[in-house]
């Protein structure tokens, strides 16, 4: 079943304690169909500037990934990010960015793209992430990411989407940050309260917690990776994996939904250990399912 | 089969965001009994000095805790400490340290415990963790604890310790600062090196990781506890239920050491829910049964 997803495309620059990448291909929205599009079809809206100096066609060749809601903004630029991330791999500051074509008018979703069933949300400004829901007709269902900013910025916005979605994906500052609790499962509980039926927090190398409204849990550590060199999309693909196997398998029971969580934990996996988009894109769906294997012997007793 | 351990036993001071409690009965050995006489006898030695107010026989009546190593010692003064928990739970400074009578001579290992086959030496100077060893004709399986102090001030002794022991169990920062690698899989690989052919590393809130020789690997989420109202033990008592779980099984393989890792996850669970030894004391076994089949629930897929 296909799967949209709206969110962001960068120009990303990017430093770790394993090196640099300057001006590589980034945003949520390309690492979330990467990962998804291993598990189902996607359905991709965002725009770019007319200086996007990437082959996004040529990048999604061979995946299922639709991008006739890829739109080239003439006259504007493309968003730019310039991250540092710290020794322990888990910090990292933002050293410049330019919002450019993300702070212009959204892009639009095509009305073939309308009757989309599994919808997922990147993070941008609540109202945006809004305006692009009211366009899907039907969705069965909608998961969202936020962060600090808007919860800071724009959080009578987000109530009220949170009250139309079925699933909040954050971090674990973020979800501390929202529900105003410091314990990780009362501040889900206190965001299940808000509207959405799920909401799935991740917590880095510690691994994510998922809490359901009807009392569920699933609490999953991170996949054990001795080698880290470069985190950047790896909450957008761990987001990538989750909602591509749910659209796959074309239902959200707690079981599905178990199995999810650790397809993009197991995705995220792969993102990290190489800079950029190196590691996802050569992993293979025969990869992701033998370190799935991998990942139930490590952690189930 | 009878488990021997050998720790602290203190007078606690503690403060946390939940309250207070005063000169309350602490110390690494006292948790740890309290947890692994659930599932296994075990022989206690530890020294106190002749000030101590606590009533040791009877805090373990009706466990089969064997106190003929406990020593009260005419002249000394029982260790002290207190502590106090930051509001993320997960931090805690030491305000006031006695040492006492832990910076005399160890207590003696009793003839009748000198054939005991699981042991646990809990965190003191590596040179008197390995004198107590020593006592202990042919012991099975050994873990031990150990902590930054000695890591920094006593490395030969201790480097010299973990060539005879089976197990290492330290929290997170301990291994890093042990292995001097970052990523905590590297370092419990490199401490493996060392001697043990098991690390078992103690994350806090985010869970374990346990590490053997032979390339398996089991990480487990804490159990999810929304009432965390004292830590102080939690890392003691997860020891003590590990180490009571494979006194209790007999045996060492890897299903049995998951098994243990678990036990101890949910017996440390029910030591945080209150203070001092108030929550741990009055867990049951069949409290702790329960409570395991929740966290295989919550964390198998």
């Amino acid at each position: 079943m296909p799967l949209l997803v709206t969110g962001s495309i960068g120009i990303d620059t990017i430093k770790t304690p394993h090196g640099m990448s300057e001006r590589c291909l980034g945003g949520s929205s390309i690492y979330f169909s990467m990962a998804a599009s291993l598990f189902a079809p996607v359905r991709f809206v965002g725009v770019v500037g007319d200086d996007c100096p990437f082959d996004l066609p040529g990048l999604f060749r061979g995946r299922d990934v639709d991008l006739r809601g890829l739109e080239v903004r003439s006259g504007s630029k493309t968003f730019v990010w310039h991250g540092t991330y710290h020794e322990n791999m888990n910090d990292r500051t933002t050293d410049h960015v330019e919002l450019n074509v993300l702070q212009e008018a959204p892009p639009t979703v095509p009305e073939v793209f309308c009757d989309s069933k599994f919808v997922f949300l990147a993070n941008t400004a609540p109202a945006l992430q809004m305006q692009l829901l009211s366009q899907i007709r039907s969705p069965l269902f909608v998961a969202v990411d936020t962060m600090d900013l808007w919860i800071r910025s724009s959080l009578p916005d987000l109530r009220e989407l949170l009250k139309k979605v079925h699933c909040l994906i954050v971090n674990d500052e973020e979800a501390r940050l929202l529900a105003g609790r410091l314990n990780l499962i009362a501040a889900a509980e206190a965001i299940l309260v808000m509207g959405p039926r799920i909401v799935i927090v991740k917590k880095g190398e510690a691994g994510s917690l998922m809490c359901l409204a009807d009392g569920s849990k699933f609490i999953l550590p991170a996949y054990p990776a001795t080698e880290v060199r470069d985190p950047t999309g790896a909450g957008d693909s761990f987001a990538g994996g989750l909602m591509g196997y749910l659209a796959q398998a074309r239902t959200t029971d707690f079981d599905t939904l178990k199995r999810a969580v650790a397809y993009g934990t197991v995705v995220a996996s792969f993102t990290i250990s190489d800079f950029s988009l190196a590691g996802l894109t050569a992993a293979t769906r025969k990869d992701i399912d033998a370190r799935l294997g991998l990942l139930r012997k490590f952690t189930c007793f």
